[in-house]
């Protein structure tokens, strides 16, 4: 499945509409960059690795359109994913050369993601092997299948190689408040590989650690900086303080293009804050006071001391 | 506000309903055991404390029926809760000298928890007062307040009490999944008494705590063990766990009865595990993939070690 491409009929560029499943699967056909850039804030599109492709289509787009000087909207329409700015940076590098040659481009960011998710699930599919040789009981939050990376997926992907080799027990799902692309994305993709798996509130994870009911915990990134901090779903903090205290390994798997050098540490991560509507509603229904003032912040800093292994298609780099 | 108390026009048992709001107030009659049991098991009471009450009033109810034996019945309803068993317990002492002597007996239960009330969060509140002079930016989970309690609350009781003195800056408080006592019955009491606040996910709380957010974390209590680890709902370790980690303190403020001399420590505490419609569902849509398999506990235990202080109206005690 590739979830985010290039209109047969372009130029447009094609997306399954995340904000739909699991209840309907539905594809957007994006003709405009202000879509490209609606479809990436509202989160239609998302999970670094997939806002990298969907950002080198988009700017594709601008090209096509010729309004390449708007592809900066669409490398600056979330602030804390390093793909995004890294897709259409990459593609602009052939404007000179027209607009097929910056789709050409795009269509090589997303053939090189499948290589790249391949290389960095098997290796940490193969880490987790090594570190807990039965089979392994794991948590993740977020999503981080082939619809937050293209085909292959970064964590999540790790444990379907896992089931793949006859090694998973079980994956425990954080239904990833507030936009529960856990409950969502996470159980659907689990389903459909028929990986057994129970789905969970984000704050019983860390329960479940202490409680001995986790071997691993692996989450993706969205950026990593210099010195390994990790930006990541929001949560992804009390799931690392929880594994650290039990001792329970803690996996970060995700493109090498993640980890930052301009960013030196977790301190300097923009971290993007959502609106309170996120938090105060469920399904366009109220759940609180009217009004409330809500803090809302789509990710945190994981620092590197609680990271065991930051898995890539290059590496297993442990920051600690 | 006494949320739980005696109908006038008996023998019944009357309730604000905790599942309505905030969006509506409205009051339940309960005329049978099972009524009593049913608003227990669904939450239409809840709050260890409140639970002692809604026991002390479901025994009354029971010996008014002449059916005594069915107070058992009342005090299992939940298994966690400690003032539950202990209200039912503490009236059915009163059993021989007939209904009335029961009655009298729970209205005693419903007038001291005021008075313990008071005292234990007038302590919290010197304590807090102590450990951060300056206005206090608090983190709390659940709902602690005088729907839990009875009037005076717990956790939230005494962070107004410190919103009294003029001495608080903020309650940071978390939604509570998967029934989201936080968005719907703490929010709604802080904004009752125009006490400054801000509603975030589970998962944002161990976050601002580390973000420097939080000058200290409150929470109640189900059960405390002899040694101190603390039974509260789900949520409460994961933020333990993040304000050790960022030398923040932590907070349980509980009535003395919470402290369960006969639970060695917290390996001895059963924990709840509740349907997983909870968390498959909010507000009745369901919100993944039908008939997902899900871990639903609604407590979790909180080691003594990361506990600062166990404060009640007896005591501030230290258990690491």
């Amino acid at each position: 499945m590739q979830n985010v491409d290039w209109s047969p009929d372009g130029p447009a560029v094609v997306l399954l509409d995340q904000r739909a499943l699991p209840g309907e699967t539905s594809w957007l056909t994006l003709r405009t960059v202000d879509e490209v850039v609606d479809a990436i804030r509202s989160l239609a599109v998302r999970g670094a690795p997939s806002l990298g492709i969907a950002g080198a289509y988009g700017a594709a787009l601008a090209c096509a359109l010729d309004v390449p000087e708007q592809a900066d909207r669409v490398a600056s329409a979330r602030p804390t994913a390093v793909p995004l700015a890294l897709g259409v940076r990459r593609v602009m590098t052939r404007v000179d050369d027209g607009p097929e040659a910056v789709l050409a481009e795009a269509h090589a960011v997303a053939r090189e993601a499948v290589v790249v998710n391949a290389r960095a699930t098997e290796r940490a599919a193969d880490l987790l092997q090594e570190l807990h040789p039965g089979p392994l009981r794991a948590l993740t939050l977020c999503n981080t299948g082939d619809l937050a990376c293209g085909p292959g997926g970064s964590a999540l992907g790790a444990l379907l190689r896992l089931h793949e080799r006859g090694a998973l027990a079980e994956v425990l799902a954080c239904e990833t408040r507030p936009l529960l692309q856990g409950s969502r994305l996470t159980v659907w993709e689990l389903a459909a590989a028929g990986a057994p798996h129970r789905l969970c509130v984000d704050s019983a994870g860390p329960a479940a650690i202490a409680s001995g009911l986790v071997d691993a915990v692996l989450v993706g990134a969205d950026r990593i900086a210099a010195n390994g901090d990790t930006a990541n779903k929001i949560g992804t903090y009390s799931l690392a303080c929880a594994a650290a205290r039990s001792g329970v390994p803690f996996l970060v798997v995700a493109p090498e293009e993640t980890i930052d050098p301009t960013t030196p540490s977790g301190a300097d991560i923009v971290v993007e804050e959502r609106d309170g509507d996120e938090v105060r509603t469920l399904g366009g229904v109220l759940t609180t006071v009217a009004g409330t003032p809500v803090y809302n912040p789509a990710f945190d800093v994981t620092p590197a001391d609680l990271i065991t292994a930051i898995v890539t298609e290059k590496q297993a780099w442990r920051p600690a």
